[in-house]
């Protein structure tokens, strides 16, 4: 649901840096949320319409009405290279707001895909296009254009709050926002993060347990953990 | 749910044009519930078993009772070439009503698939044999053959009204009726506007805006929207 | 929900035969379901989180606080070559318990799989290992390491008791538990089931009608079923 | 779902008879539902805002876009004494279209209620006014006035079609829709079902059982039925 | 879920200490749930029909299929005084299952109640009455008699193992099931806990903190919480 | 979910003025929705325990993990009176996170009330105190006291921003959340509506038609609206 009052368009946002925006795809949803202090997750219903995208980009974001996308127009207007379209209803709606002609759109402005929490249509050819949406449903039903909303305003999607320029990380695990600020602080966790896990996917690969190297044992001792 | 009273069959129905079918399965269902007037798209939790299959067909209905696939048995030999089964159960089931031993069949009666308002099993094979299935759950649980229902009957599925002889069209964007009287007139508004979409496709692959293309600046002014 | 007292892990569990374990993955979840009278099955939602993985195993189960993963760790332990680990939350959760750390730590004991009735994450390189796992949802959200549970004591999971030792049968069409000491007799009622369906599915395909080769057509007019 | 084009507004339906719709009401929801045939009763979740209402009346049909309560304004001029709306909106919403402002016109006018696949706000005022509402959400959410919709064509309302004129019987059990021309009819044999039942009630009371009153026991032996 | 093959009637079961039932009746399902370790508690989705009613029974257990009533009809007769109906469907139903007329007779039965995770009708009767059912779902769907399900066998009901001859506590805040066995056990702490609640009540009715009262200062500054 | 690192108690909020707050009571929460433009309405399955309450305070927020209910006792510190307690866990939960004894701790405080994307229990107590709640589920599940969250800072209560100090509006229609910055703005556009909406109630009493009063016929046949 939308935080401000509706009809308004903000042009000007700052983004995140592009080589730490890279940086957070390459580290994937689950890394860095956990690299952020497990915070920043929407919720599990978002899912991919095909699987193997995996994308980290700037958030334009739109607030606009049930069963109305004509905001969408507005927002491609916005988009740059690198930016995501990030879209919540003022209220629940699983109406399809985008396809396949609006995809083409904002990939000429160089957009990389969409978070909606509403539906999609088109499903077929936006995955010939590889052009990746996360979405709580796939939905033919169309929309109006009558009713105004917001461009980049603060926006609450699927359970999460997203600023304009806040840096969405997406791919099959769900979508994590990254408060633009934070950014590169998060990046750097989240490297450390797999660093330090590539060390004990060996030590698990050849048979070590999580109990010993993790040292658990004496802590699920003191808890009472009895063997039978 | 059904809206007739149960035990019957109704043997002879009338079907649209081969060749309008033919025409709405390449329009897809986005383009064809949006040339009828926004109607006739069955709920969105109708979904397809598996990605890519893309059918227009003629309903022949089946209401069912609850966990009982009894009738399907007897709507298969109702099935004739360019066929698809359209069952509605009385009251809410996930129950797998059809696996491949149906679909055998249906495919040997000359039937393209199944939209179904339950469950569905043997999701592998189904897929291995590309016989496309539209349904609400995938589930094994297997049904009983105790209590009759009826066969080609109005009935209501996942939502909308379904007669024998109406036209489904299903694709990855879920199911869509149109009504067999106007079948010819709603494919005739899809082509339509599937040649006026390749224009503005290619105009905004082009870097052209839909604000522009549609002139829509004009009208978002007068509802008041602003820019900061 | 469980149903013993937490904190307690049980080493020692009596598994099925392997060779029955073998024949009763090849018949599937469907057609094991019905061999044992159409018990067994879990809820509907429990879905891979990739199509085609085909797996029977023996149970390992888990009895887990919600959002908290730490008995995994402790099962993992006692896993042996061809079992696969059952998780049940207290309440409901839908937290990512699990990911490809684990997978890696499971399948290097052995272990061939995950039944979860919560969340999972890392799909992607849980796919890319070919690492099934059978779950209510696809979820990020990190868990905790606070709470003990169980290991090995019965569990009820996804609407279904499943004992430590069970026979988990997986696909794509859900997850079916055979009990341990039943599952050479639901092997065999199997393995005729799937005998006799191969006959019928020849004469399906040759186009015969079920209501022939079952021998409906009487019991249906005894129950006043109506041709018009 | 709506089935009809839009923007059509049906100014003279024909009722059923206002003693039959008085006796229907008498019966109630369970055994109107079980006179007709277990046909035609709504989904389940649409639920009275209190407890204790239980009305019949014939329904004006509104089919409306979702989000937009316009074509209620236009509905509730066509409204005469003992009618009901019973409004689908075109694709799910849960916004409330209807408070105790439009509750005072529809009484005004002689109505008796509301049936919404939607959402019912001011609902303390209803309660005090005692205007009775079945709903799928109580919501609070405003609606906008921009898209027409119909009044008076056929309706799909949470999974059954509702003809204008039909009967509506209602009460804490649910919503049922009779066919106008099969009203007399119905009531006939619900009222022929009350007194039946009346007889059973008492024996029932008396401590017979349901297995003698209903001679099942020779039936259920016959199925198999063991007691250990 | 059901977890034994269907067809048996089993007459004689172990019930608990009748002061033992009325004891835990009093402490109510929030307390018995925690003093029994947290476990035993029923899906959430299982509410009462009308508010206010509080019971502890002896759990008569009915394995039925989905949208089929028959075996209620077979449990009834196995109803002793201060018995409880407990109702899981092979597979999930919503349908009405059960109303007034049955509620005569388990009453005349000696019975107190029903739980059920479907459907149930006839509210309003039934809070006349006041005959307490805990369901997931009020619907007046009617169902058939035409399958075996099973009387006082182990069932899973809404996420819950119950055995016949368990005692079901239940009251606004939803169902609670205690072994048979354990119920003594759970009793006596379900006591010592309501003993100790009571002193705490009134020293935080005073105004004291639970930080103070449960000594949690200490432990939440240990884990690194902050005041700002 | 939350969005702040936890383990955070803030003790000096700014609250909204004592008058405004009981001025906005009196609105209820769909005037007060309306009047800020149709925004700040939680998710329509936060219900109330028991109808009629009605209430407008101060939000005391509260981050907590799921299943864990440490961070309410922290909390209760921070009321003071007119205050009401806001909970969002970081991922879904329906456990019971307060009962009886908590709301006597938080009543002795000052507190009105607790508003909660979560469960309650002890809902028979917290009646008789008319101790109103609006939750997402009601529910018995104990929690544990293990991990830390965090006190008054913003949170996403059931699909809406609240931030600590701002008005919470809760009655039967739902619960909204008023800036407090905003809320004197707010709540005089409430009273010019509901002044508005008096002299509007007169007049559809008298029978006068809000198509009349609203002036809406020639819009409605600008857009086409026919009358047949």
């Amino acid at each position: 649901m939308s935080m401000k009052n509706q009809g308004v368009v903000v042009q000007d946002i700052a983004r995140a840096d592009a080589e730490v925006i890279k940086g957070l795809a390459e580290c994937g949803v689950a890394t860095v949320h956990e690299a952020q202090g497990r915070i920043g997750l929407l919720a599990s219903y978002m899912r991919p319409i095909y699987a193997g995208a995996s994308v980290a980009a700037s958030a334009v974001t739109i607030s606009a009405p049930p069963g109305d996308n004509w905001m969408i127009h507005v927002a491609v207007e916005q988009v740059k290279a690198g930016d995501i379209l990030v879209l919540a209803p003022f209220s629940p709606s699983d109406a399809g707001y985008f396809g396949d002609l609006l995809a083409t759109s904002v990939r000429a402005r160089g957009g990389v895909g969409l978070v909606i929490d509403a539906g999609v249509r088109d499903i077929k050819t936006l995955t010939e296009m590889q052009f990746p949406v996360w979405s709580k449903a796939v939905c033919a039903q169309g929309t109006v254009k009558e009713t105004l909303g917001s461009v980049n305003v603060p926006i609450v999607c699927a359970g999460e709050l997203v600023n304009p320029g806040d840096v969405i990380v997406a791919d099959d695990d769900g979508v994590c926002v990254v408060r633009r600020e934070e950014a590169a602080d998060v990046l750097k966790k989240a490297r450390a993060r797999l660093a330090n896990e590539e060390a004990k996917r060996q030590r698990l690969a050849a048979g070590e347990l999580g109990l010993d190297i993790y040292d658990m044992r004496q802590k699920l001792a003191a808890k009472g953990l009895k063997y039978v």
